[in-house]
């Protein structure tokens, strides 16, 4: 192979890069996500960040990989991040596959950080792991068994939306007290300037804002990273059990605030972990990179399920649309 | 193959049965677990009602399926049921093997419940699907994309220890707030007797009372089991949005109360599930059979999964065992 395009989507930011051979960076470009644009305006975001890392790697590329915040309809590509509302079903992969000409594939932006992960972090070769990002969204990706998970619809990995306060505060997705209304960046924020704290003279309310604040040692910015981390080690706690992993990497934007964020993780972790196959599970931050680089593995063979057998798995339950209670 | 012997080990009885290669029940036998005994006392309530089986279905079986409540260590099964005090590390797949002398498999309760449903239930066939025990204790087994999931020690499925509460009751795992802590047959019964409730003259206070009461109009059961089906559905909505899942299927003793109970369940799971992929699961009750069957089948190809592929990636991450904060 030579190298490969890759792009990360996120609610903050589109990064796209280019990635060696060597899990390696070449080059990259990084712009602000025009959140509030419409699907087009967002789309030439995405198509100039691009451009750019090409243009700064100047090495041939022979595929492009995506990472984009879900949900999706997947293995097409059609996105609808919950942190993007201009793109509803938006054929992104399609629409990048079309303009650079380059076989393109595209996943959840944590399934990439996840492959990232067992590639070169500290999940390398953890049959029984799970990235997580906490950012502008929450939202995870997972490894068992040795097989990267997709679900029946190509969507697994949504711990955002675990619940972690029954009657918390309503979420984006139309549930309530989800993890990811609770630990997204703007739901720190919110809640801080809700309890009366207010960003540094003419800055922005924003979580960097946010934990400059606690780090200088305001009372509810701490308090605000304080019950981001617990919210997360809470919900971590419950995900080992259910799925008995051995690794968790943390990324995304929320957890580099480490200092402030870490410790009411693992204080909450240690708390509702009881069991010792969970216990044993090791909770760890993500390299920086592990999102770009996953997204360029989605090419390497085992990290792209095969996808007739999943669809195939999905047809078989395709009458199951409605709930019906045996009563 | 001919029949085989099976046997599912609760914390409220142990059911044996001789089950045929049509996965219909040939003949079975039930027997209270003698849950505060020694170990020893427990393995010979086992073997009892194994040996009734056999002696009322009086065909020849050609291998022994075990389902038992967890944790444990798999494959080997030494089983140390979180219900079941007097076994500690107890290597019942070894005692029964050569009680018997037939080829013996062990697995979760819970994960036999699954293949069960897998193999005749509601969700036959379907690639993406959970079986659930409510019961004496809470847990699941897991189904993703085709392939039976097992975790890093074989434990994958313990829902029961997904955090509903943050703030809730202490759990037997040492953990806090856990779904089985307020979901579990125990936990319903000592809620309702703290809230005031009494049995019928001179009943035992359990779940089979508590049921009655609720049906006869007391407002503490009827509560009772509404605050169970509250955290059941609760905990679904979010194992549905981390695992993306088609069908989850409800089995154990509390379930069979699903006159009381479903309508909490499908309330709850209603209100937290917002993301479309997530409301499309349809959440149903298990066949009566389902843990009976799936033991059995335990011996079918795709149920026992490459035990030494699992093993590999056991070793693989052996050395963490220590949550080492990278800070």
């Amino acid at each position: 192979m030579t190298a490969r395009l890759v792009l990360d989507v996120g609610g903050t930011k589109m990064a796209a890069a280019v990635v060696a051979e060597d899990h390696s960076i070449v080059d990259r470009a990084v712009l602000r996500t025009p959140v509030a644009a419409d699907a087009e305006t967002l789309y030439d975001a995405a198509v100039f960040v691009l451009h750019a890392a090409l243009a700064v790697a100047a090495v041939p590329v022979d595929a492009l990989g995506v990472g984009c915040g879900g949900p999706m309809r997947w293995p097409s590509g059609e996105v609808s991040p919950l942190n993007i509302p201009g793109w509803r079903d938006f054929p992104l992969r399609d629409r990048l596959a079309e303009e650079f000409g380059l076989p393109t594939r595209l996943s959840n932006d944590a399934v990439c950080l996840t492959v990232g992960e067992y590639v070169l972090g500290n999940s390398r070769s953890v049959g029984n792991c799970m990235g997580m990002l906490v950012s502008t969204g929450v939202g995870a990706g997972l490894i068992i068994d040795g097989r990267l998970v997709m679900g029946a619809s190509g969507n697994a990995g949504h711990i955002g939306h675990v619940v972690v306060e029954p009657d918390g505060p309503e979420c984006r997705c139309g549930g309530r007290g989800c993890l990811e209304a609770v630990a997204r960046g703007p739901a720190l924020v919110q809640w801080a300037v809700a309890q009366g704290w207010r960003p540094p003279a003419d800055g922005e309310a924003d979580a960097v804002r946010l934990a400059e604040s606690a780090r200088a040692g305001d009372a509810v910015a701490t308090a605000a990273f304080r019950r981001c981390g617990e919210a997360v080690g809470t919900a971590l706690a419950g995900a080992v059990a259910l799925l008995d992993l051995r690794t968790v990497a943390l990324g995304g934007g929320v957890s580099r605030a480490a200092d402030l964020l870490m410790p009411a993780v693992y204080d909450a972790f240690e708390r509702h972990a009881g069991l010792e196959f969970v216990r044993r599970c090791r909770v760890v931050l993500a390299s920086p990179d592990a999102g770009l680089v996953g997204a360029a593995a989605l090419f390497d063979d085992p990290w792209w399920p095969a996808v007739t057998d999943l669809l195939e798995q999905r047809s078989t339950g395709a009458d199951h649309g409605v709930r019906t209670p045996l009563l």
